[in-house]
């Protein structure tokens, strides 16, 4: 039987979602060893998205392959009491035998957190990147509305595949402004390694007038990595939701 | 000088505001050292809320009397890039001479953050108090328009003093409910040792019908610290704000 399962955790102290073979301490290892000693022999699961180190996410998506489990929330509860408190499961549920959480999603949502300048919060500070000056939101909207679209986004990403397709389609780049915080909301089809904070630290450096507007379509234009902005902190990204049709 | 010190801190690794004669990690301890640090002397300050061990604070309010500062924005910066990222100095000014952070206060304001059933978050897992079965919150605001006024509140304190008062005004209990949680926040003169998880303690178990509004009436009455409720854990209790006149 095939199970779909929805996770939460905290990266912070992570060395990313995916197992490795160093015994490194990654989400994936810890979800895999949750099950294994659960069910008496190893168990291995498939994720949606390969989160970095030390980058979060609200829902998670992964399936498993188990015999069949007669009471499905009994099995979360005790996985949730063997995993750690940073790490939890929040829904299992029966998937159709060929549901791949990776290969069949048909979107991802991911969100970064930006903390305004003088807006430093304790409760907040492993959740977001503190900002050192004030952002210029409706430049940084105007940035954003160039990576609208289907583009190669070679240039916005950490090693770039030479055979692989580096193209992908971007939906939208919502700018979500509060009284202390900038939410950047991207949703798109699918994101290449480092991209959405290298996305994100592109249009920070817009934000504080260190770069153009037009400096992005040039990242896209040549595909050049070094053109683009620094990559991002990995403390404020969340992967939020994985879209299925 | 005396100098207003504004303060907030994640009070998860702490044990507790006030300084201990036993080395003990304190919120406290670990200001007056990077002050006596920078001012290169023994530095001792006087905080408005004597915080128990894992309680947060939003804005404590400290005094520290030091000779004069010539650039009072500056010191703060440095003395939060010596102090750990789970505390920080929001502000420092100027205060009268006669100002105490303590006996000065004339009113405090506490939160308590009960995250309602099946609501487990991993992000803020280490400031909310989970709650396993649904709150009748009714109940809860009956109850808690009891305790509103000026009472001996013995009984909703841990090792209540037979020398000191008891008494204490309780301005307001607002019961603030969202989507996946319910705050309580209190507003009084002062609070007693405990007081506001004693507090929080009974209210729950009223919420959850484990006990009636009318027993609630009861424990003011006859002062017994054994018919409240149990004291709630640390981690769900913010000190919100310290008032002045």
């Amino acid at each position: 039987m095939n199970y779909r399962m929805v996770i939460q955790y905290d990266g912070t102290r992570y060395r990313g979602w995916q197992r490795q073979g160093n015994r490194a301490d990654t989400v994936q290892g810890r979800i895999e060893r949750a099950l294994s000693k659960r069910c008496g022999h190893e168990v291995e699961i498939d994720g949606a998205g390969r989160t970095d180190a030390g980058v979060h996410a609200m829902a998670q998506v992964a399936n498993v392959h188990l015999s069949e489990v007669r009471d499905v929330e009994r099995m979360r509860q005790e996985l949730n009491e063997y995993l750690p408190r940073d790490i939890r499961i929040l829904k299992i549920e029966e998937a159709g035998e060929r549901f791949h959480s990776r290969l069949h999603a048909t979107g991802k949502i991911y969100e970064y957190h930006l903390l305004k300048k003088d807006n430093y919060c304790v409760f907040t500070r492993q959740y977001c990147w503190q900002m050192e000056d004030t952002l210029d939101v409706a430049q940084m909207r105007e940035a954003a509305k160039i990576l609208i679209g289907r583009h190669d986004f070679r240039g916005f990403c950490t090693k770039a595949s030479k055979k692989k397709s580096t193209v992908r389609r971007l939906d939208a780049i919502n700018l979500i402004e509060s009284e202390t915080e900038i939410t950047l909301r991207f949703e798109g089809s699918g994101f290449l390694y480092n991209m959405v904070r290298i996305l994100t630290g592109t249009l920070v450096e817009v934000g504080l007038h260190k770069r153009s507007v037009e400096s992005v379509a040039e990242v896209l234009q040549s595909g050049e990595r070094a053109r683009a902005g620094e990559t991002a902190p990995a403390q404020g990204l969340f992967l939020v939701r994985v879209k299925y049709d």
